[in-house]
């Protein structure tokens, strides 16, 4: 890190500094400018309150200079994360093709998620999704068919070898969705749930793990060491759309995020536009901006009644908008050098 | 809710949203405006899910008239909400009072609290704050002294007579916080953790419900909800802060959010200055604002050495700060005929 | 719109506002639901003060039905505009090739445009930007080269053929701009500054309209109107990213407005991801990316020496990178049938 | 600034940017860390581009030390700015009195303003505000009285000495705006209108200038540099809200600016809590929490009948109401030493 002094601080005062970087048990390297003094801090400071340097007088500022992500971060792990989905199947994110999950919003019933899932596999998707544990904003919405909606999930992938993609809430139901699932999703209002991370890093099966709302990258990556750290290095970043001041989406889908976690990480990135934007209608042009931009795979809503889903159903595009969208996709892949 | 056709949507279009409204047991008003129709949807549509309607052909967006939570809604209980904290004690949240709540970040020792607790309580507060399971950023970031940092909080109160305020981050924590403690606060990054909140809601200390990061105020009402029809009516709520676009504060600190919960909702509001600006030098200007804003109560970090604060000591304040601050809350408490 | 009065309104509150209504040469519809009542107005609202019901007591609050735009509305014109940028030239923007405009920041010096100029014609640009008039956010910053930078910019638009795109910040600099200049440039800063946008609307060339750094799509169209109200619409809208708390990028570029500014208006949509992410490892992919997503256009700064760029180095491509991504951009728009 | 080298940047890099570091006329002190290497550069380098050093390889980013204000620094002038607004009367702003400047959004009529006027003298204010010139989001909304709303706010000073505060939108405004008015206005969508600024440094009444919507604290302080500059060293600084996610108010009021300016500059703080909010049921309590937070004075939108104001009504108070709020605010002034 770099503390700045303010302008006019007194010797005492950088003095003071000095001596506390030394007492953290690192080096420090003063450098006096001709309006400010600045002490550069040397040495691992990740795991060091930076911030009480700001409590000192004549200190005007601290810059932490380090990131501190450590296992996320692509300059310990050079080349890039490819995570096999399912023992036994070729299915897998990261590497040169695009991934594609698709599912309805929430699982409503055997013959609704087994329908979909026949669809949207015959159309080139790797993984269903669905949610049968539900997060909502109000207590009165509908909460999910809960384990019943697991284990049509899990028949779903019996008859179409999809890999099941579902989300966790809570860590008791960590047992339940590993039975049944595939690739445990943690959606975007617990990102920053650091007991669920720290549950969901001691247990094997990959996890799918959503941005937060307005999460930073760096609060985003932190969120995946915490996973990391404690032995689940399986870990999908899923860029899901920020809270802004935008009013046409539900979200805003900053898709820059793609190149950039990948300059910062070795993970691999999917893109969730259903939730990135809200609106059925922006759906498809933002899964093949998704491709274009570079991302590894993303996650779409599919549902095969929309005006009838019991959740979501203004974010769902229907199988046949999905399987003519993943024409286009194929070509785009192509273009950047990938395959859909 | 008020559905908006497109300019140019047909008989049938029309036709086909009365039906799914008397599909859902609801009545409807058709307007034909000059432009555009729209159809009014008669009822208490609270527990639908209006977006479906925007799949439908010829629907351009949906109006929800109804505000979705109802307990925590001034227009189902009119009288404002004052919440007793400790039985036997006169301290409470809600009334003429101030109610001031003040402690470290961290709970780091027996003996930092126990100081800290005899020299708030002395300049005014009623209630100790300080954290022993703590929600951080990073992994490798301390993560609280657990149930120790409980007991030392407990002995505070047995010295001082504070009410115990501390914050619960997980389902299975609360039988110990709930021991200890006389306030469970829900964190920012947990405010839509909902097993938590459903948790909480089914024991009886009252809750202090932080504010999330990016939470609408109708989200926040809906977590409060969340609490509230699970049984705990005791709710406080606190604003501690936005994110924003905003450099140099940690969060942007809104206000106007006080005047306008208390429009929507009977419960107390308290504002949180250390996190709402996280600087240190800022938090008292903005108590002081809290106040004059109408403020319930604040709650504010306070150490005795900021400098060497194992967490957050850039937004803490020391305890002669606090102190000289006091002494101005209370005019001003005093010139909008309220007490501090 | 519609007049959403509050739960326990009275009969005189709903008159009061009936006969506001009527005041303003407008119908009203009531619709009396079972919680609340609200006030349809029937007409064109579009040039009335919504927000004076609001004052009314018993009024909750006012929601816009039509949008306040007119000729930039899809609704009025349904076939999507296409501009030509340059009598006796085929270069246009809309339709199915997608046009590409780079060059430098700023203009430097005659060589310098014209370097880049041959360098991006060949790469298959159909017009040059470069700024001669700099709005610069300090005013210690370099200011640009003025006229003489417009005449360096003709300069190379004879010798090459392309379009000369151009900034104009004050309504003084248009008839030196439009004697230079091809397409005028309004810059995100400028996009409210309705004195200027009154005086554009006055002339007869092109112009690019930069969303502003938080604008709405609703001000954008409304900025738009302001050109198009005043005689001129030849109107290319201009994505450039949003302000947002994401920290990795200058701007948050969010894609999803290009098919949502399709959907609402017959304009042709370009995409600047220069300062739509303000980092030039971000550019090419944000580049691919508009592409997808269905943009008409992109404008893109591209630099021969970015490290010695008097402005927004960091942001400029190569012309190098600039050929080389070319290439994969043609591949994508052919994916998605259109040219480039 | 502090050049900050990627992990394995190579000796070879660094001493690329060390080279361009001495070209620029600078000096730099090399930090090897242990993972990283920084180069520090020492001089005054706010008018060099930063940013250049992006775009070397090897380099991770740039950290700005120096603010690059200079004149609006607190830094260069240590004592606090006091603004005379009119010669011949000791209304001001800055110092230990508070000034209250009111009014309505729009001057609509010679009566209109004479009783607004006369009813906020009588209740405490120092300034009439009222716009003439009028900044519309909609090109078909009312554009103002112009240069009869002028005379008629002179009118109005000369029968109650308030000083008179209007809008100037263009530059061509400035001699019929500077004829009638006492203080000069720059709205939030003109404050980087650089041109405007420029002109408006020229002439010798006080600017009052808004911040921008999403305006840095930064880009606000080197707005107030572009008027100093140029010779006009009479600037107020009016914080009046930003753009966020929150949807119950027109802007979010962010009141820690107020002592953050004063801590950044010596220039005299107002705050708009009308146009901060966006709503008359909120104004009231921001007033008074903007002057606990310590402003030195506040604008606000007062119109004798706002459910027929011509503008602005939503956020618009009675006189009635602004007679009763100055009592609570003179309080609340005295509480922290200050008066109203």
């Amino acid at each position: 890190m770099v503390v700045v002094m303010r302008a006019g601080a007194t010797p005492d005062q950088i003095e003071h500094v000095v001596s506390m970087v030394k007492d953290m048990g690192l080096k420090e390297q003063v450098i006096v400018g001709t309006e400010r003094t600045v002490v550069a801090v040397i040495g691992d400071d990740r795991q060091k309150d930076s911030s009480v340097f700001e409590m000192v007088e004549g200190v005007e500022r601290v810059v932490p200079i380090l990131a501190p992500y450590k296992m996320a971060s692509s300059e310990v792990k050079k080349s890039r994360t490819i995570i096999p989905l399912l023992a036994g199947s070729d299915a897998r994110i990261g590497g040169r093709k695009v991934g594609v999950i698709a599912g309805p919003c929430s699982v409503e019933s055997r013959e609704q998620i087994k329908e979909i899932a026949h669809a949207v596999k015959e159309a080139g998707a790797i993984g269903l999704r669905g949610g049968a544990y539900k997060p909502r904003t109000s207590p009165y919405a509908f909460q999910g068919t809960g384990e019943n909606g697991l284990k049509w999930l899990a028949e779903a992938r019996e008859e179409t070898g999809l890999v099941v993609v579902t989300e966790v809430m809570a860590t008791e139901q960590i047992p339940a969705v590993s039975e049944y699932a595939d690739v445990l999703q943690v959606g975007a209002r617990n990102m920053q749930n650091f007991n669920l991370l720290m549950a969901l890093g001691n247990q094997p099966k990959p996890v799918l793990l959503k941005r937060g709302l307005s999460a930073t990258l760096e609060e985003f990556l932190l969120a995946a060491e915490y996973l990391m750290k404690n032995g689940n290095t399986q870990v999908i970043l899923c860029e899901r759309g920020i809270r802004t001041y935008e009013e046409y989406v539900r979200n805003t889908l900053p898709l820059a995020s793609v190149p950039e976690l990948h300059r910062l990480s070795h993970l691999p990135v999917v893109v969730d536009p259903s939730h990135g934007t809200g609106k059925s209608h922006l759906v498809q042009d933002m899964c093949r901006a998704a491709v274009a931009a570079g991302a590894d795979g993303w996650i779409v809503e599919v549902h095969n009644d929309p005006a009838r889903a019991w959740t979501d159903g203004a974010q769902s595009i229907t199988p046949d908008q999905f399987a003519e969208m993943m024409k286009s996709i194929k070509r785009i892949a192509q273009a950047i050098d990938r395959d859909a």
